[in-house]
């Protein structure tokens, strides 16, 4: 990896199984490295696409060793030594803050921006703007978030509390509080009183003031991060130690109740694609009401709504279903539907619990 | 084929594409060359198992050309010759009477008895009983039909209206009338009345006193059939001339109306497996509500009720669904309703309209 003074940096975390994808997502092959929207292109590498512009190839990714020749061969472009392997998961903030001591060794004065790996954005200029916004204002010493615009109430996302604009920046507010996921009365409230944004964990700031922030709450992490990137050889001994935190906790949280943390709004489409009624969210129509990734030719749907998924190569019929989801990724089959997508992660247990966590 | 004077042969038909068990069932693979109760034994095998008390070899199956080798495959201690291929699909009358034909030639004096290869019974023992009395009554000249007890009111099979009692025999009665199937409201009276039976295809009649009947109505098809059987060697020629009609039509009816058939009751759990919901009925419950052909361990269900036919290999989960019907077949996936059974058939139909007739 090599750096001009003061540029950005892209922090790409790949982790997360996507549990509730089962079973186009596994443990061995998670949602990242899946075309999830019929692009051609898997989330990590759709990622990459849209960052490019702002970044090139200045971009680490941070994933588990158990994907890292996955990783490396979807991302055949990208020099090897930028794609660092964790040798176990220690959660976010381990995995940002060992990329930010990286590149804080190749130029102090350098930006780290974290964008995660498996979430899709309809509207990749928008981001783009949003993210060159964050610099600016990182660039003042700030950390910056960008606060996604609800698109409903929901309960599944930590939101970030607006406060007020700051001064000399087109869009950028302070941000008064992160809050954990709410209750769906709260979250109703949230997004009518219009001063809450989605915390989809996109973090700007320079990466000293990322570690100086750690080393304020977290010393010994932001130790271990900056041991590591100034002795590789010493990542195996020291990883196990660091403390297992997300970033949210362990900089963000305190950092905006000191008044640290500034916000970008942004719109452009953002979706985490935690579930089946997010991906079937994303797809656009084949017919009405039935959303299809894979082969549509596969498909035959009489009198049938909701979302297929065809990847094992065969015919699917379906006949009379309302809201249906079907997922067939060769080995395995899911059949459910719309309502029930977010309890998928029940059949993963069910499958360990039987003995076949190796369909998982 | 070798027969003593005066015994019962068993005919089988064996045809029928099973339009409404797609995928399982197919053009090239229908329904009777198929194991759908997991028995084991495929439909076929089973009429089979369960007529050698009667019959022991003397079983005449009738197919078509295309399904000879596999039936001979399914039944390989039956003699060759007594696998007859039809050329073209000439109804059931062409088929039982080519059948009948070959049996009088063997034997005059001989009965022959026809049973479909793709109906499954619950209780073998109570069918032979009635067999053995629809055989008696045979003897003395009559037509003698087996007449299935009505389960419900169903408006998808024919009926036969029950006469008087015949006396000299044990529960034969004399056969009103052949009704074609009825809409719901007239099937509902059928069944309060008490007087009505299914008809479901079971003849039993010496061979030449069917055939004389055959003559006495459609002389041309007696004179085929009997031609077939004297000069095998001319069946490429005649058979595409002989009248295409139901056996019912062709001389259950008109010998009903002369009052030339019996009726035994039946009442032995019949049951013609004509779509899924049916296929459904005949299974144990594996957990409450759900039934399951193929390898039970395949199948992992979460809050579900319905069928599952699990012969793709591959892990199933169902998660949140009522009623619903999944049957993987390996190349082809089928999901539906088992309200929806019925409608399978525009599966096919759709298929072979979007030119993949080969998976039908």
């Amino acid at each position: 990896m090599t750096a001009d003074s003061g540029q950005l940096w892209a922090v790409v975390p790949a982790g997360g199984a996507g549990t509730r994808l089962w079973p186009l997502s596994r443990a061995g092959s998670p949602k990242f490295l899946h075309d999830l929207t019929g692009s051609g292109r898997t989330l990590l590498q759709a990622t990459l696409d849209r960052l490019a512009p702002l970044v090139g190839d200045r971009v680490l990714v941070v994933t588990g060793v158990a994907h890292q020749d996955a990783v490396r061969r979807q991302l055949d472009s990208l020099p090897a030594d930028q794609v660092v392997a964790e040798p176990s998961p220690r959660d976010s903030m381990a995995a940002i803050g060992l990329a930010a001591a990286l590149v804080e060794r190749q130029d102090p004065e350098a930006l780290v921006g974290s964008f995660a790996a498996d979430h899709v954005i309809a509207d990749p200029e928008a981001f783009r703007a949003c993210v060159r916004e964050a610099v600016e204002v990182a660039r003042s010493g700030l950390l910056v978030t960008i606060g996604i615009e609800p698109s409903h109430p929901s309960t599944g996302f930590g939101y970030i509390h607006l406060g007020g604009r700051l001064e000399g920046f087109a869009t950028a507010h302070a941000a008064e509080a992160f809050v954990e996921k709410p209750d769906a009365e709260r979250a109703t409230a949230y997004v009518a009183s219009g001063e809450y944004r989605w915390n989809a964990g996109m973090f700007v700031a320079r990466a000293g003031v990322l570690l100086d922030l750690l080393a304020a709450e977290h010393p010994d992490l932001a130790a271990g991060v900056r041991t590591i990137a100034a002795e590789p050889d010493r990542l195996g001994e020291v990883w196990p130690g660091l403390t297992k935190i997300a970033i949210d906790h362990a900089v963000a949280e305190p950092a905006a109740a000191a008044g640290k943390v500034a916000v970008v709004p942004g719109s452009f489409g953002w979706e985490d694609v935690g579930d089946y009624a997010a991906l079937a969210d994303l797809l656009p129509e084949r017919t009405p009401g039935l959303k299809v990734l894979g082969d549509a030719d596969d498909v035959l749907a009489l009198d049938s709504t909701g979302l297929v998924v065809a990847q094992g190569g065969r015919k699917i019929a379906l006949l009379g279903l309302d809201d249906v989801v079907v997922v067939d990724s060769g080995d395995a089959l899911l059949v459910t539907t719309r309502a029930r997508a977010q309890e998928v992660k029940a059949v993963v247990e069910a499958l360990k619990d039987s003995g076949r966590a190796d369909l998982t």
